[in-house]
């Protein structure tokens, strides 16, 4: 299989050095994570990471093995074959002057993003939506000078009303 | 000094293992770090990390120094104290049915999240903020039974028109 982007989502107890042992995992392995995020889950001391890792669907597989083995792991699920809600947020500094702030207005309009800081010389917008739609954003405010980009990595979550940690979606694993 | 939260962003070359090698270096001097985001620049083959870490000041000081002679480093601020836009995002899956639907939607408003997905038991809830509001909202919410969370952990930048990657920022290190 030809390599492609996949995005697994890991449940994790909330330890120190957790997320060393999962860098670890992928470095050894050779794999260059393309993002990661970690942030609170809907349990208490469960962390939930987003990671997305470019590979041929039998090497993710056995990473995302391995990870399972981690005794800090609760779960972990390739979602990429799923029907899945995909989002990364950006804030975005931007040049802007009194000749070009109506102009970039607009833009951020066009893109449901959000103006959440203002100076003489500057505005910071808030953007959120999948990769292409932040890079598009990107691409078009490249003419006003962009100073400084700072991007969460992708979440991602199932559509409708089933979750990533019901055990009952806990895949069976009795052929390691 | 008291332990606080410090906010430290990280400008690092894009390569295999960086990430290892700062999770290795927050870990092997007792840090549990609250949250970390890795994600694009405004640089090409630079990424900009967000950590979260809870310490005094001194001692994020001491890691501060650490993470800014790893060779792929090439910038590490600690912007705690400087004025700061902070924002994290949140996908939240609650249940909802016929009778409940309205209600969150409400809630939804009042907090200028969004709807990002609709089935007849449950929606997802995109929303950003600082950690508070989204903690607020989640409170709000868990009255509708919570099915499921991700969080990104929190991204920051200074307000105003200076950039973290100026070079002019680069503090002095010669006491090292």
């Amino acid at each position: 299989m030809a390599p492609m982007k996949h995005t697994l989502v890991a449940l994790v107890e909330d330890k120190p050095g957790v997320l060393n042992r999962v860098a670890n995992l992928f470095r050894r392995r050779g794999f260059n994570i393309d993002s990661i995020t970690v942030g609170h889950s809907e349990k208490p001391d469960i962390s939930r990471m987003t990671i997305v890792v470019d590979g041929s669907g039998a090497s993710v597989e056995q990473v995302r093995k391995q990870l399972d083995k981690l005794i800090e792991t609760v779960k972990v699920q390739d979602i990429t074959s799923e029907s899945i809600v995909v989002r990364e947020m950006a804030l975005i500094k931007v040049k802007a002057t009194s000749a070009t702030r109506s102009e970039i207005m607009q833009i951020v309009d066009i893109f449901r993003a959000n103006i959440v800081d203002v100076s003489m010389e500057s505005l910071i917008i808030e953007v959120t939506g999948d990769e292409e739609k932040l890079d598009s954003l990107l691409n078009l405010l490249r003419t006003f000078e962009i100073k400084e980009v700072v991007r969460t990595g992708r979440i991602a979550m199932t559509r409708g009303s089933t979750t990533t940690s019901e055990p009952g979606r806990k895949p069976i694993s009795a052929e390691d």
